[in-house]
């Protein structure tokens, strides 16, 4: 780009490698990454197996350590061939890559965290620029609008809901009290939660008439709350995608009338060019 | 506003710190109750938690009354800086004030309904006005809009989902029967409406090979029942979105006639430039 | 209505209040009967409690009996009044109200089937012309056309959902096998219908770590096809609510454009009488 | 077809009475078939319910042999009356009428496979075709376009929803551990899309406080993430619909450009009257 400092060629070889996917070198980069991501996340998740990690436990240890130490000199050396380092630490990837490596260093202060490395599949998320699919970007980008132009209509919703579920939990805590599963008011809002949200685990449910009574009425409630999220989602993405998609914003000189497709010449209404 | 009894300076300088938010002692004020109601809401679930209630049951009982007593004397303040006291009493907040000190009292009566204090949590909705987001209150109300649009349809929508499951839950008490837990109908009811919702707790459970296939057909129409309020609560928000969008504010300059559409340039009424 | 044979005065009288709620004695009728068919539901509900059988059993059944005398005379009374009482009988309404009294009847020959009687439940839909909101049923009408409208493509959508549940069953079945509560293949298809409608009891629920990542993507799969019941039920609705809305299907006899208000009279983009 | 090789009358008799529903023979021949594969999937489920296998075990047999029979020479005959044999073997149905024979034969290797022959059930996917509902095929034609539409958009939210599951999965086997049912990572994971999907089995449920307070959460955001395949599907169908219903099937008599909206007057390539 113009303007910014020369960089010395090594540097901008080892760019090209890591942040571009176009030459074959790039690419291989790309793939053999997500392999290490994947193979990486399956180490820790079989380790956390008791079986599998009284047998291979000190093996799979050895190659935790050893995708860790890739993970930090690929950390090391994308900080040495970008030109802002401290921008693309603070950089939503940049993040994830040093939260990628961190938890197997403190690890040795609290055994246990090194399972945080699981977040580690949030690296995946790369996987996109590799494929080369730019229409993907697209629709991840239609998406993230679409929920970001929702977030506050899901706030206020969000509110709405968090004190539904304070409420009804206090109730039913009266209802049905200590001796039938709802021990305190906390547990009590959970189990409204898992009835609101249809997820219904059955390790509380109501026992007495009343409290049936009022259960079955969250539950009719949950039923017609998940059309809201549902709805604002919807109206959102089809906005969203109606400013994407293919009619033009152009009214015809003559009549005025509009919603031509892109590549439409003439009116379709009076024949006059656009 | 104009035509009003005047106040006395002390009643104005007090309505603009309750009521408004847009002095530091108006923004102080709105703070601390949000802080003040939150605190509370805790104090009162933790209280209904046993080992807690255990060893801090008399300081918390205290915290308890002494926000009650904070909230009594901002409800007697709130009724003493409004011109017309009785419509703030009537008003949804006005009630949500009143209901959030009563419960302390009573529970001299009928031990318990102190829980009943957790329905200060709607005093909560009010943090809108405090972050001074204006634009949460327009979501709100292109919600509340929708959902008061779509309210019809959904009333008739519920009235034939409860003759559904009198129905279904009668069919599966003669399909079950009380020695799989179907015990009665009411129960059986209250079984099709978590089957229904999709909740499913599984404290019962169809046992017969028959009782499965109409469960089965009922999980079914359920899938399909969900459907509906969503649909409904859907397109209400799209018209409601769409309204707010594509309505000028523009009236006409001839014949004064408001509501044209944004890419109107003619008075739809009486054929004038807009 | 012309043409018809001329009804002797009592017959005239007797449909007027039976079958309309405009006169004073006509909504008189109408509430009784309401009362009545609620009534009569809570009788055959309470009646399985068995505590409540057993204390008020005879009771309940002269109640019951007194009920299905009401409702035979009725239907008695509707049949005489009508000029086509075979129509009547064969109108969903007629069929309602003949089934609401046979159960009663049936129960000599085969006990329990009173309990059938709830199909009264659905009586009460006639609550509508009561309550004289011609509104409520304009909006069963809209939900009634969308759900017509989007029946062929939820058949197509249930057949293919009716197949997948088959094979996955079948696959489950060979997974999991018997020892693990998928005892033979209808049980194991019941199982994935309660997975993929998201109800999930857990009566039976994977153990094995195949029959887990199947079911997870089960899971997955239900997720996403949750979503084309309530898609196409939307868009139906989306349709059936414009064709009833503001939207003139008139367009502009000098520009041609469209999608002017009903109430507009002048053309918005071009000043034309429409 | 022009140009193709003409076949003997016999295999073009056989053709129009396999493939087509035209003549009565076609139609008997289609309706013979689909109660064939109905019978067929029914025997092999009863086959597997342990007391009607002890009794009609070899019975069952016997017919499922039959069926596979009846199911090789119709498989034959399809191969011998097309004109291009292999493209049928590799299309849908060419598979799928293979795999619904395959399971018995490979029953001598492996026991119990023969319950794979469920796969049958997709060859009702034909019934469309004999019941001659040309609408119900372009219903299926508007779902699998809708479906397609939104495929890349649903890869994306699936690849989100997957680390999120990982990460969810991870933190909960450290809060929770195995004491408490979360024995390792992939249960974990495994449990939080039970969780995500809201089936909620209840096999495994969190116990510890801030397990509960992390599983709300996830149960919230599993609430808000439903609404976004809904979303998806719902903006691809009405789009899909749209194009079905907006969209002319006249050519433009000057240029021969099609695709012209139904209220277009002129084309809209290169202005001529339509």
């Amino acid at each position: 780009m113009a303007g910014q400092p020369a960089q010395s060629p090594w540097r901008q070889r080892l760019h090209e490698i890591i942040y571009e996917a176009d030459t074959p070198a790039g690419k291989g980069f790309d793939v053999t990454l997500i392999i290490c991501i994947v193979t990486s996340v399956i180490v820790v998740m079989l380790d956390s197996v008791i079986s599998i990690h009284a047998e291979y436990g000190s093996l799979l240890k050895g190659v935790e350590w050893l995708f860790t130490l890739i993970f930090t000199i690929e950390y090391i050396l994308r900080l040495l061939c970008v030109l802002r380092p401290w921008l693309y630490m603070r950089s939503f990837f940049g993040l994830v890559d040093l939260f990628a490596i961190l938890p197997t260093f403190i690890s040795f202060l609290f055994p246990g965290t090194h399972y945080l490395l699981n977040i580690r599949i949030l690296r995946l998320l790369r996987i996109f620029r590799v494929l080369k699919l730019a229409h993907y970007l697209d629709e991840a980008q239609t998406l993230r609008q679409a929920l970001k132009a929702s977030s506050r209509k899901i706030s206020v919703f969000l509110l709405a809901v968090f004190a539904l579920v304070v409420i009804l939990g206090s109730v039913m805590y009266l209802i049905e009290g200590p001796e039938n599963g709802f021990t305190n008011i906390p547990i009590s809002v959970y189990w409204a939660i898992v009835t609101l949200t249809t997820v219904g685990y059955g390790d509380i449910a109501p026992v007495t008439a009343l409290g049936k009574i009022v259960a079955s009425m969250i539950m009719v409630i949950g039923y017609g709350i998940i059309a809201v999220p549902t709805g604002i989602v919807t109206v959102e993405l089809s906005q969203a995608q109606r400013r994407q998609s293919n009619v033009s914003t152009q009214a015809c000189p003559n009549c005025s009338a509009q919603d031509h497709d892109l590549d439409a010449i003439y009116c379709k209404y009076c024949g006059h060019t656009l």
